[in-house]
This record gives C-alpha cells, structure tokens and sequence, in this order.
C-alpha cells in the first residue's frame, strides 16, 4: 500500500528542515581538516578469476586520513583514462567482495566501490574500520555519537564519501573531469552529500535516498535505521533538541539545497524504510538539474534492476 | 539457529525416498517426446548499454517443443566457443533483465540463463508462459498438477532444464563438450535433475538445493515452498498417498542416485527453507563424484558470493 | 481500527476507475463463445448420510464449454421446481464437501454451489482444473493471465459464474423465474459480475465483495489478494498500464454501473482484505435497486452467521 | 512441520498425569450438589426462516442449578423420539446462532448444542453467565479459580457438560438410551470428561481435544490456552504445585482412564494447540473401546469437514 | 511513528463522547451503597528485608464491601502522619510483591498501592478476588459485565479506587488533608475517576490514561485492551448500542468534566495502546487545574522514569 | 515451552567450551595495564527528591583509565562504612536515572551501579562513552572488535566491571570486606567475569547470565544478542574460527572454572535469550561454592521480583 501522501502532494511537499547557520562552515571546516591529512590512494591487484573485468584493491585518504578501503573495478584491458562511478553503500553493508556488483565496470566505466566504516557485515563483508569514541547509543550507526555534530557517526562517513571523488581523481585508470556519484538508500544519501560538497560532479545518482528530512522521516515510519533515532529519544528524553540539532548537518535536504551537481533521483510510494515523501523533501529542495523516476509499486527495493538500466543511459549521455 | 540434524548425523543420513520402477521409463518418455518437437533455438542479440559483456536473447524448445525463453551472455569479442554455464533460477523468480547476473560471462564462459516457464514474478521477471491445464492448487508452483505424475508442473520445468543443455550445445558460441549446469535452490534442483538427465557434463554445482527429500521436507519446516504440499494436504486428506508418489517422480535424492556427473553442492545448517538434511539426503545418495560445503552459520542464502568465488575455482579446473 | 475512510465519506466515496470503452462488446462475445459450446448439466445424486437435506454431484458447461463441478443441494422429499440460490465461493477454496453449506437447502432452496476452477485448495477442496496456458504470475490467481483481457483468469472464473445460472435454471429441481445469485468475496465479486451480466435475477447478495475498484483497492491494503497485483508489478514494472486495463474489464464498479439486479450488499469497516471503500465504489455506481449492511466492528469475515440470518429474510420476500 | 513426537512414539506415550487419591470422590461430590439443584429443561420453539430443521432454545441446570443455555435442533417434521448428538463447544465460544450448526440435526439426530459459561464471544456467541468469584487470573479462562478444584473455571463447566446429557435425555424429542456426545479442542476436552461421568452413552467423540496431559502440554507448547497457565505462573511463581494439583482432577488423561464409553478421537501432527502427544497422552490411557485417527497434515483444525463425514458413519452404526 | 493526530490538532480535540443522563446519579448510588458496607481498613506489618522502608499489608472495604489488598509503604523511622500517594495499578497487573514499587516511600510519602481485583497476575501478582458473575466475555476484564453499568467490571474497579482513598484517610500514617491518587494506564484512567469521584484531593497524576474516549478510541487502535471491545462486538453485532451505553458510565472523558482535582496528565505521541487523542480528550474535557506533558517519542510507556522525576517535583509543591 | 534440555539433562551437562592456553595471561596483562591508569574514583551528591535514599553520582577509573559513571546510592543519614553491592547492568541499556534501582539501598547496602560503556540507551540510559575503533560489526556490541581478543569489546566492559569493585572499595561509604557483585543477564556475565577475576568477594550473583557458552549458545536460539554473532558469520563466512576464539576469552564458562567467588545463578527454563543449557554450562563448569535457582515457567525475564527477594536473604547472611 501506499506509505505517505499522494504523488501530487509529494510534488508540492517541503520539509520543514532547515540549516543550522555554520553549516556551510562546518564542512568546510570539517573537509578541510581531512584534507590535511591526506596521502595517494594505493592500488593492488587482485587475483579475481574474472577476466573481462579487472579488480583492485584500493585504500585512501577518508576522514581525519584514516584509511578507507574499496574496489576499483574496470574492463579488462582498457588503456588510457575512463569516465568513472563512485559509488557508495547502503545501511549495514560494506564493499563486498571484488567479484560483486559488475555492472558499471562491465558498462565501460572506472568503478570504484567505497566501503562503510564500521559496517559492512549485515548484508556484505566491509574491511574499513570507524576510529573514534562511541558515546551511548542505539545498535546502529544513526545516533553513534549523536550527541554533537563533531562526534557524529555521519560526519565521518560522509568526509569519506568526499574524498572517495578525490581518490577517483587521483588513480592512473581515471579521467578526472567525467565523475559520477551513485548510490542507493544510505548510499544515495551519501551520494547528495558529495553531490553538494564535490565539484566538478557530472551527475550524482540517488535511489530512494536516505538520510533525507530527518524531521520527518523520523515520525512517519516504524522502520529502522530511522527508527533508531526514535529509539535513541525514547530512553535519551531530554536530548530531543539536540540530537535534531545534529541531524540538521547531516541531512539531505540541506545538501540539495546548496547542489549545483546534476541530479537523478528515485523514489518508491510503497517504501516504508524510506518514505517517498522524505526523498521528496530532498528533490523539491534540489538546487541543480534535477530528474526523479516515481516507482508507484515497490517499496525500498525501489527500481532495482531497472534503475540500473535507466542510470546506464544517463552516463552515456552525461559521462560518455 | 541449527534447523535440523547436528553435522556428524546430517553426513550420515539416508532418506527413506525411493524411486518408483517406471521412474527411468517415465524420463525416457518424457523427454523422448518432448525431443521430437525439438527446433534450433532462435538467439537474437540484445542492446544493454553494457560494452564488456554481449547478452542475447535465445528462444529454446522445452517440454512438448514449447518455447522457452533464456539469456545468453558471453564476453564482448570472444571468438570461436566457449565452454558454457547453463543457470537455472530459484522459485519465483524468471530470467530476469539482460543485464543481470554477469558473473558468469565476466569470467569468460558463455552463460546461458533459462527463464522458468510461468514463475518469473517475485523476485526477478520472466517471458515464458506455463502452458497446460491446472487442477486445485495452493497458490505456487509445488502443487500444480500433483495429481499426477503426467500433469505435475516439475515435469515440464526439468524438461526443460534437460533441454536447455540441449540448446546450449546447439548454440555457435558454445563448445558442447565442456558444459556445466548450475543453481540455487529450485535451480540446484533442476541442476540435480539435469546431472542425472543429461550426458557428458563436466560438472553440476547445485547450491542449498529444492525439491530433495519430500517425505522429510514436508514435515520438518513450515517455510514455503515444500509447505505448498502441506497446505495441499490439509484439504485434500485424502490424497496423500497419491501426492507422494507423484512427487518420486522428482526427488532429487532419486536423480542423484542415478546421476555420473560431478557434482559441487552446499548445505546450510541454518536453512529453514530447504533444511540441510534434505540436501544431504541427495549428496549422501549421489551417485557420481561429489563434494559439499557446508554453511553453518546460514540461512537459505547459503554461500552466496562466496560460494560463487568458489565456483569459479571449480570451473577453472573442470570447465577450463 | 477502522481500516478506511469515515463513513459518511464511504458514502460520498465515487471510485476513479472507468469502463474500457469495449466493454460490453468485450463481454457479449466472451459469453457468445461460451454459449456455443453449452451442454446440459449433468447430475448425479450424492451418498452423504444426511437425511434432510438431497446432494447432487453436478458438471455444467463453462467458459469455452469446459466442465464445471458444482453441488446441488434441496430438501429432502421437496418436489415440483423450488427458487434457487446460486452460490460462489471466496478466494482460495472450492465447493467443498458434499455435506458442507446447508444453510440455504435448510430453508428450502435449490442450493447450487459453484466450484472455482483452478483454486479449491486452501480452506475447501474443489474438483475443476482451470485449462489454460499461464504466464508468469505471482502465486495465487489474481495475476493469472494479467497481461491481457482475453488471457485473464478472471475472464474464465466469471463466465463460469454466469453460466451457473443457466446451468441452475436448467435443472428440473428448480424454478428459473426465482433465481438469486450468493457469495462472500471473491464470491461476492462474482455475484455482482453474474448480476450484471445475466438476465431476471430477482436478487443478488455480495457479502463484503473483492474485486472491486481495483485502481485504489491495489495501493490501501497490504493484504492478499489485492497485493498479488501489487507484487506483479513490483517486478513487471513495465507492465503497469496493461495491468490495470486488463482489471477494467473485471471491476466490480463496472459491472455495478450496468446492473439491473436488485442487490443486497455488506461492508465492514475494520475489513483489510477489502476495505469498505472498495466495497461502496461498487455500491455507490451501482444502477439497480440496492441495500447495504455496515458492520462497523468486523473485519472481512463481515456479518457472518448474522448476515445469513439476513439473508434468509431477504429470499423470504424476494424469492419466495 | 510435525510438532510433537513421531507417530510411532506417539502411540506408545504415556503421560506422567496420575490422579489425585480423591478424584472420584471429588466428581462424585462435584455431581451430587448439583444433581440436587436440578431443574427440567424449559423448551422454547425459535423462528429461524429455516424449514427442514426445527429449532428450540433450551435451558437446563447446569453446576450449583445455574441456568444453562442451549440449542436444540430436529429435522422438521420428526416424530417419535430421536437418537441425540450432545455437542460441546471449542474454547472462547458460545452456542452461536440458531441457524448454525445444522449438520447432525440434518442427518436426522436431535442436537442439543450446549452453551460454554462466561465464553461465547471470540469466534461465536453465547448467553450464558459464569457465576463466581474470579481470584486473580490470566485474561482467558484456564485460570479462573486455577487455586483450588473447588473454585476452578472448568469444575463447571465440566458440570454443566455432564448434566446437559441428563437434560438431552429429559427432553421428549430423545430416545435416552441412544445419546453421544461430541466436541472438538475444548469440546473434545468436555466430551472425555461427560464420558467418564455418565453413564450408558453410545459413544463419546473428541476432536484434538485440549484439557489433556497438562504437566506436558503447558511445556511443549506456546499456543494459547495452555500457555494461559504458563503466563500465570510466570508471575505467581509460588504457585506451581498448587496450580498442577487443580489440573489434575479436571486432566482428560485421568477421566480416559476410569470411562467405559466407547470413544473416537483424532489428532493431528502438526497441531499447535493441542499437541497431538497430549491426546495420545489420553487415547493411550483410554480404557473403554477406542478408535483413533491421525491427521498428519493438519493443524488444530484436524480434520474438519472430513472428520463430519467419518463421524456420521460412527453415528450410523452406534446411535443407529 | 505518531500513532494518531498532529499535536496541535490534539490540542484543539474534543471527543464525541457525552454523559448519560444519569451519569452522576449512577455514581452516587454506587457509592453510597459500597460506602454503607465500609469497614476500617486492616493493617498487618509485612518482614521485607529493607531497612528503609517499612511495608504494611493493607485490607480494606471495596465495592459491596468486598475486601480488597494493598500495600502501604512508609519510610522506617517516620513519626507522625504522612501526606500520602494513592497509586492504582495498570491493566494485567496487580499490587505485586512487597518490596516493589520503593520510589514514593522512599520520598517520603505514604504510598498505598491498591491491588487490581481479579487482575493481578499477566506482570505483577496480585491476591483480590473479583466477585460476581461473568456473562459471555473477551478473555480479559473490558467486556466483563459490559452487558449493562451495574454489572461492569469497571463499576467495581472504580469504586474500589474512590473508597482506597477513602481508606488511606483512615490510617494512622497518612495526613488525611494531604492525598494524591497516582497512575499510568489504567491506572490513570481511575485516577481520573477517583479525582471526580472523591473530594479534596491535592493532586490527580494520570499518565497515559486508558479508559478515555472509548468511542474513538476503540476504532483508532488495533491493541488490546481497547481492541477487546472491538472483538466482542465482531461477534456480538447486536449489541453496539448496549455496550458503548455502557462505556459512556466509565469514560475518563465524563469524569474529567465533572473533576475540580487538579491533575498533571502526560500523553505519548507513538501511542498505540493509548492513543495521543483518546488522552487529550479526557484533558481537553478536564475541568479542573490541569496541566499535560507530551512525549512525543514515546510508545505507552511514556515518560517512564522521567515521569517518575518529574511527579517528585509536582509531590513536593503540592503534597508538601 | 521449554526452550531446551529438560533439567535433569542440564545438571549434567558440560560445555565444549574451552579456555585459550593465555587465557589467564590475557588477563592479568589486560588487568594490570588498566590498573596503572587507576585514579581515585569522584563522588559528586545528586539532589533528587528522595529523602530516604542518597545517590551520588561516581566517575571511576575504568579500562585503560578511561572515565566510568556509576550510582551510588545509601540509606540516607548512614554513618560508617557499609556493606556493598556493585551491580551490572542488562544489554543495551545504561545506569538509568538517580532516582530507579532503589532496592538494595533500601535495604540497607551501598549500592553501586556501573554504567556500561557505550550502550545506555535501549531500555535505561546511560553516560559512559566506549572510546576505541570499531571495525566492521553488526549493529550491536557483541560483534564489536571480534576479529581479536585484545579488540573485543567487552574486553573493555569486563575490565569496568573488574575495576568497579577496586572503585566501591576505595569509597568511604563502603566497607571494602563486604562486597557482592550482582547483576542479570549481560550483567549476569559480568558478575561472573569480576568473580573470577577479582578477590575477596563476598558473593556473587548472576541471574540468567548472557556470555556463556558460546559455542552452544550461538547455534541453539534466534535470539539477539547471541545471534549478532549468527549475523556476523552469515557475511564473514570466513572469520569462524577467529571470532570464536576471541569469544574463547570471555565466556562465562572459563571464568567459572577460575571462580573461588561464592555464587548464585538462576536460570529459567523458557528463555530464548540466555538458553538454560548456557546457563548450566557455567553453573556446572563453576569452580566455588555454587546454588542455582530454577524458574521453569519463565523466559528471560527469570524469577523477577522473586529473585530480588531471595537475594535479599543471601546478602542477609553473606554481606550482613
């Protein structure tokens, strides 16, 4: 069934969310600290049994320069610089294993993987491990060190899906100005985030997105991870200010309303993990270009495959 | 938690499924006449989007010569044949997009991908329809026509899968003498079934796979499929000698017995949907030269893209 | 809880869906076809034990003349013809046993209960396959043949239904002139089908019905049958327009919006499998002499024993 | 999936239940007080719309003289006395409606179908009060007055079901020689129970019955009714001899072992409710003449309408 | 997720319930009768193991003057009257074991925590028999005696609320001047009867409040115990009128119009069980000094804790 | 039901668990480098409202020096030294408020409450952070830092757990010869882990104990927190034998086997979290003086209320 308002409402609907007023200089701040610390990203073979499509294992310079893994995967025996995806994780995996998720590198396309600190274990195997204290929180990672937007979970996560695009750009296999961020659920949550703090971005590609409206998001829906939050306030009453607080550094709409990266967004009116309306109040928030595919009848597996079919014609036409 | 026998027991178990006498003149009959209606699939190339791996869409002719739909993929640029992977899908699903399951071709063999005629819905699509009459059945696919052997939906569905391999062989990408046949589940099933049906395959790698066991399937879990036949039951008390015949007719633990192909399978001794003493039951009667892997810590998912990385070292040594 | 709209505005409620403009040309020749191959009922008297009520095993001609099971029950030592009450049966089950459903033959109608092709599994058993071919469906009955009209299971169930009642009206036991047509559900769906489509119904009783406005019966409900429909384009993402057109032709709305049946209707206001305002969509476009009943506390199992005691009261005025 | 032993294991179970030293005494005592409270059945003719079965709303004394209800129905037009089937009812029942329940009386018996004290709400309605004081107890009524057998719920009940057999034989529409009595889960419990307390019944008939090998069934299973006494326990900790030494004198295992009626039971292996050890726990202890029937692919439901129909050929033959 | 309306439409809410016109008048013969049958409240020294506080057990005249427990605890050591804290239970539950529930003796009070008649056993034990007769029922205490106001279990339970108030007054610990009544659940649904009901309290604490708004109430909400008048009436179709008659004698809605108790309500926003509106309708109808805290990430356990805190504070401003 | 072994099994019972040959190395190496960061625990009083009762508020040094909150609390106006108790706290939560867990003050014991260390915050809050990296992990605590021993979460949380007791000793209002260590479920393990690894406790006490048995536990319940380890392994196939040797270190049975701590479990015989057999494996592996209590009706919940009024008795006689 339908999970939220109806397509024409979604359209019109605005989120109440707004910035704090250091947001912007909080990511500066926050990205410039990082960027401080960064080294070349490393690049090993890896011995895969494929052999149209060659896999390396990759480590580079995320948040405060921790090492973060992920798989770059590109055609076999491709010379010379190759348009590139960067692409990040939903909620709970990691990278996987270097012979999953062939699609982009068998489409012609540099591919590169990144993995989720501290994740990668529900539904795929993760290698990046996430350095900081842990505050109290609910299992998860939506409310890990939710008490200050310094010591957020997400603060960490989102640097390194920045530095993921200068990591992309910074590898032999990659032609630096044709990069597209992609990524669905978390990850495409993650991929509004580098799409507004990234230049240069010829799209970013956001399925059913996560991370968006967390005002909203977190009261319609019984779904975890936006439940977590709720969760979280359930026994933490007295932190209900400042864990919004938090999440207003963090949130999607935020992001898009500060994006000049070309867009193409999906959303799903049967997604409860997701609410369509929430992924709408990031769309209709959007500054750049802007495209959104409506899937009236699935839930937060949202296009699937066919979105995966749709996206390969937007990088033909957009990153060659 | 374990679901079924502790491993030691699990190694050591037979079932009490036994084989009809006309089992092997009801085989011969069927696909007997199911080859008289045979034609040269139809392979049409299929646009994707994708540039390292070519897809086709291949028309076969399956039970009765009716027209089975399959994907063909093989790398971009191979010349001359290649040794070849015939997939089957687990219940529910079809073939799925073109663009799917690259694996196979990623690696260098020609895949080829049969669509399961009237199924095609629940996780992935299909475009092929089923076509007979069905008597009273639960919803599914386990009970149709389960009145008898003559009219049971798993008669034309590995006839068809016998007869995939048939068109895989007739196909000019193809080198007939190293085939292999493979699947998950319901497509371990129909690989177990193949393995005993066909000739001269190298190798049949059935992972956690259906349709094993009925006498014991149907009594130790409540997951669906193998819960179809109780279902059945529970209305139709009366027919419970007459489905368990039928269903001998298609137990993997009777194709097995018979079967001189090399077989890989895999167990998980989490798996409430094909419980592993069911896959024993197969393994421990499987007549030709055999290996498992055991899963302990998984569900029905079983290896999953570690037992894919696995395969492909299997195929390395036996397919080339 | 209530599961729907207030009921003033079920009232008000006017369902979006339209009748394709082929309509009844669509259905005149479905009909047509089957009335060719018509042949009279065959009838054969049932041993059961009961004393005060007679079972016949009857096969009457169905869509495309196939045999239809059906039980005709009277009181016992009744002679000269008696009003009849045909009845169809909810989704999932079939006539059931012989010695099942004497409530109708009690009160002294010729009862004749209808088998539902292909179902007559689940709850009840049923004797009557359904003969077609089918395309990939999702499990259960509702996507059988979805991608078009003529292909449609619906299509088959429905003709049978109309054809009951001349196979009713052919029978010495009873009286043509006083002929109702019953069912809960699925049977209340074709209740209102056989109400619009056949001729001099003195009444029609469609407890709770399914398949009625499809267009908003398949986004509010999460629960099957509707959502098989929803599952089936959760993958056939592309086959959304030719879904829903196909279930015009089968809209309870539009057969309402043609009737000229009198016809007794219920509806329950916590129902989750067809919510009330599916219910008053038919209701509401309904054309001929109408009544409805509002249980306010029940789910689908509606009124109940509490609706056949209504019922009785109805056949007594209008039946006779 | 089966929930219990294996069925050979089944039939040699015997159950741990012994009687308490004043069993006999304690029925006996239980009896006498509230034979001394009878009263005549008062018989009152109800108006239904049916015509082939006559129905009378009747009330006996019960326990203590209490006022109980219940429906007689005959075949209209009977004269002369008739044979009669006493049926007790499933739990959280009542006697329901006048027109339900039309199966014996159409099979020429008269049926006197008792009212459930206190219950007659979740599935069907009934109008018979529980008169008592109700110490602390779970919602339901397996423990209501669970801390003494004088003050226990089923002392009651189990009254009532005894008398409503004097109150069958008192009514002129019964030949008293020829009585059974019937019931399925809660019935079949009240049905062993009037079998060992009465005297000179045909045959006694139990469906799955509950109130069977408590000291098992509260430990085997997590179904309602017998968790009822677990959930008591859980906080009344104190309690657990006290509330098994109740048990006991109402324990269908000790009521099978003193009766002389013979009996027709069934099971079923994948009952939930009634875990089909803690019937064979009171068929194995049975001493009359005895008959069992295993359902293997059924529920609680057992073996619904298919048990009807095997039940009236034992009436054939006992009740003639 | 919230369960139920925006808060400011909360705020603004006004329950359709209305006073019979003998509300008051069935009141104050209720009471005067059970007041007529009052006895001194018996007080026996219980052996806990604590040192601070000292734990009375307590007997005093309920209903028709039926005895009814609870404890009395008060700090050890204390001389002289004490204001005092009359705590009612939540539904299940009753007055437990001695050493629970230290919070309000520990602050310094005389906490008198009434037993739950006939209750008292699904989280805390209780020892209060419920005496009367039980007409057909819901498993549980909500429907019990709904036939009619005089026969309701509520009738009972509230009295019993009223007159431990009256008992505590009795005790030589408690300062009769100084008495808050105090509950969550249903608990706080007597609160608010006992702040109508009884004079000169200081302060009424309700958190979440249960037995508010039934007729909103029992349709906004699938969880039990709102949801057991729902499924008496499923059955019971024809007694909608009688039992909402009924309810309307017990609704915290027509008590809190008639309170002149000031009150300090709370209401928890992701309420299933109580939900946000049924609790604003007894608050918005309050006519007394009132006060309402909202937890707006709260399911029925509200403030918990914090609530706990939060009454300290109120305690010792208006208790003293 | 019954979750496991019946008990005359579990009393007999022996793990297959055994400890690592550096398990007391580990140990006293992991010990020692905390205790060289010791720093004198800071008390801070807490206003709360409570007159009987003082709390304090306690930052202790806990593994690696880092800050630990605790409660304090004792009878208020106690003079010299008091018997104490150190109490852990179940999974997921934290410390919870000043004002809860009043019981064993009240009894006259100082009661110290350790936080746990980046949980707090499920059920009860907390305030302790968990400063370390976290590697891939489900979400949880019982998958944190698995790949090794030194890592491994609870490495730090047991050392808390020692240390707490060198914190209570080292407060003037606790005579340091007269501790207990307590605690339920993953407090249980605590207890058990600090009676093995610290000196002179007076008694230990471990109700349903989490962290034991791990081999066994993980493969006999669906139940988190044993199945995130079930989790983690369905993804890390191939960390088996590394994530059960971190386990080897800090399993309740190796601690057990080292205890000269007097002790007293409980275990419930319907628990699905902490199967029974778990429990029994370190009861019976216990090298001290040991009883068990035995819940048979309850699940993970144990004896409650019940089991805080027996262990008032025990510290009564043990701590004085």
């Amino acid at each position: 069934m339908f999970t939220d308002l109806p397509e024409d409402e979604l359209r019109r609907y605005r989120s109440p969310q707004t910035a704090p007023d250091d947001f912007d200089e909080f990511w500066a701040r926050t990205l410039t600290e990082s960027q401080d610390r960064w080294f070349a990203p490393r690049v090993v073979p890896v011995e895969t049994g494929l052999t149209a499509i060659e896999v390396f294992d990759v480590t580079f310079a995320g948040f405060g320069g921790q090492e973060i893994k992920a798989w770059l995967r590109v055609p076999a025996g491709s010379t010379g610089p190759l348009p590139a995806v960067v692409e990040y994780i939903g909620y709970g995996g990691g990278r996987g294993r270097a012979i999953e998720s062939l699609t982009w590198a068998a489409a012609g396309y540099a591919h590169l993987q990144m993995d989720s600190r501290g994740q990668g274990s529900t539904w795929s195997v993760g290698d990046t491990p996430d350095d900081s204290a842990s505050s109290p929180q609910i299992p998860g990672f939506l409310t890990r060190g939710i008490s200050s937007p310094d010591s957020f979970y997400y603060r960490r996560l989102m640097t390194d899906a920045v530095l993921a695009v200068d990591a992309a750009r910074a590898l032999e296999q990659v032609d630096g100005s044709r990069v597209a961020v992609l990524g669905g659920s978390q990850g495409g949550g993650l991929a509004l985030a580098a799409a507004a703090l990234q230049t240069d971005l010829r799209v970013a590609v956001a399925y059913v997105p996560f991370l968006c409206d967390f005002p909203r998001a977190t009261v319609i829906t019984n779904a975890n991870p936006y439940h977590e939050v709720v969760s979280y306030l359930a026994t933490h009453r007295d932190h209900v200010d400042l864990v919004y607080r938090t999440l207003s550094y963090f949130d999607g709409v935020n992001f898009a309303a500060r994006s000049k990266t070309p867009v193409r967004m999906s959303a799903a009116l049967m997604d409860e993990i997701c609410p369509p309306s929430t992924v709408f109040a990031a769309f209709n928030a959007y500054a750049g270009e802007k495209e959104i595919t409506v899937w009236p009848y699935n839930g937060h597996e949202g296009g699937g495959i066919d979105s995966a079919a749709e996206t390969l014609a937007v990088f033909k036409e957009l990153l060659g």
